[in-house]
């Protein structure tokens, strides 16, 4: 029998770094890609390209994407929006890109300035010409288990979202617990749902904002997703309860897996040092708990 | 169908405080308790019967006892290792019992001063001794999931231990992940193996020392676990990595359930409560997520 295994893609210097409230200007953020290829990563969500005045956190994009580690094997995703976005990451370089669809109007308007029915149109036009391109394309359901304004999101609306954007340009779909309220439950029903509508393969983005990220990663896992966002360290915070943690960290994720006896390519001991560049980058300590504790049996640090 | 549901035992008074730095005397812990009850709390270890002078958090375990709050339906447990301790916890008065075997010679030893042969035979005396007092009876396995000093522990020695404690008198069996180093895959299989060897109902103590805590109590709600420890906050460490998080947290847990469709008999509000004034006490923030975060949809603060 072949060992399971999921890709876990690196989105610390990008939906990490977004929520932080310290800013890394291009060559530091280059620097934390580089350590992240280093450490073993082979596909990073790298940059956003969303307007640099409404996120001056993932400003220079450009900038970044000249100057990180080109390698064989190694994938970076940019976020975009719009047209404008896209047009931005193909001049860029990136080697695919990561288009949000918010799955409720209020959030969609606050975030994106548009409806559901805008974002996807926008989305679907933005994956057929990247595909065009020659980019791989994701599109992401932000909001999928539940909205900071609206609350519960039926499943409904998730499957119809993710059905009008499941073009066959599509390469992969993930649905987003932007604020970090799913349980496991949650992440089994709205994936078998998705995957009836869906002939992408799909990805979880999960926050650990009320301590249940890691299991809804073993319950997407279960469900046979192909990858599951993380962030070194868990960095990211959520933009909605200032004083939560961010995404579910990589090291923990990694350890979990690992464990779990799924195949992921990556090992603790690098992890655990990039998360201590990340710490010295943004002067605080990352939420995750295997630099503090320590991997089993044996190190991957326990700083004590 | 009937609704699913488990029982969630507070350990905070315990397991929580016996690894905190700050030592709160009889009368503190004691309000702490009756917050307890207040929040809605059915089920409290609330003192241990071990020697103060190597636990000193614990002492005055009697002054406790005396003064908590009585009322019907709730019941009070004390953590024994001993008949010394069995002595102390009739005369106190608690209403059940929870005796701890370590599952490895060494940490046996060094925890208790006795192998682990000679921890099954203490057991195993305290059990029939405290059900032929009147009390109801646990054994927590220590250990059972990966050891501090001896690293993987094989599920074989886990099983021998359990089916070696599970005399008549045994109301309960719980496994401990003391070190928090378990998976959802270790859960499932380790309360298997043990349930087909123990005819009491099984309980899981869990640590999330590696961010696995909540997915593991969900891996032993599956496998049909009658109760699970949780702490206030989230408080108690681990003596073995020092800037560890301790016990899951019981209002992360609760939510966690709550959403899931598992019914606690506990609401999130009082117990958000309870966890700040544990705050106050300790003079430090726990490290559970849901009071920083709130709950879903809706309040149970969120503190920003």
């Amino acid at each position: 029998m072949a060992v399971p295994s999921v890709q876990v893609v690196e989105v610390g210097p990008r939906d990490g770094l977004q929520n932080e409230p310290v800013t890394l200007d291009a060559a530091t953020r280059t620097r934390y890609v580089a350590a992240l290829v280093d450490a073993g990563h082979r596909r990073i969500e790298a940059v956003s390209f969303v307007n640099p005045k409404r996120v001056p956190q993932m400003a220079d994009a450009e900038a970044v994407m000249a100057a990180v580690p080109r390698r064989d094997g190694v994938r970076y995703a940019g976020l975009v929006l719009n047209r404008r976005g896209l047009d931005r990451a193909l001049d860029a370089g990136v080697d695919e890109v990561n288009v949000v669809v918010v799955a409720t109007d209020t959030f969609s308007q606050r975030n994106q300035g548009v409806s559901v029915d805008e974002g996807v149109a926008a989305a679907v036009d933005v994956v057929q010409a990247a595909a065009a391109a020659g980019l791989r394309t994701t599109v992401t359901v932000a909001a999928a288990f539940g909205c900071p304004f609206e609350g519960e999101v039926p499943v409904e609306r998730v499957v119809d979202v993710a059905r009008r954007c499941s073009v066959d340009a599509l390469d992969e779909l993930a649905l987003a617990d932007t604020i970090g309220v799913a349980v496991p439950a949650d992440v089994t029903r709205r994936l078998a749902a998705v995957g009836e509508v869906c002939g992408a393969p799909l990805r979880v983005h999960l926050h650990n904002t009320r301590n249940t990220g890691y299991a809804n990663a073993v319950a997407a896992v279960d469900a046979g997703v192909v990858a599951l966002d993380a962030s070194s360290g868990g960095i990211g915070g959520c933009p909605f309860a200032p004083a939560a943690t961010g995404n579910i960290a990589t090291e923990d994720l990694v350890y979990l897996l690992s464990r779990s006896g799924v195949e992921t390519g990556l090992s603790l001991e690098p992890l655990v040092g990039v998360t201590g560049l990340v710490g010295e980058l943004l002067g605080a300590q990352p939420p995750s708990l295997l630099p503090k504790a320590g991997g089993f049996p044996g190190p991957a640090s326990g700083r004590g």
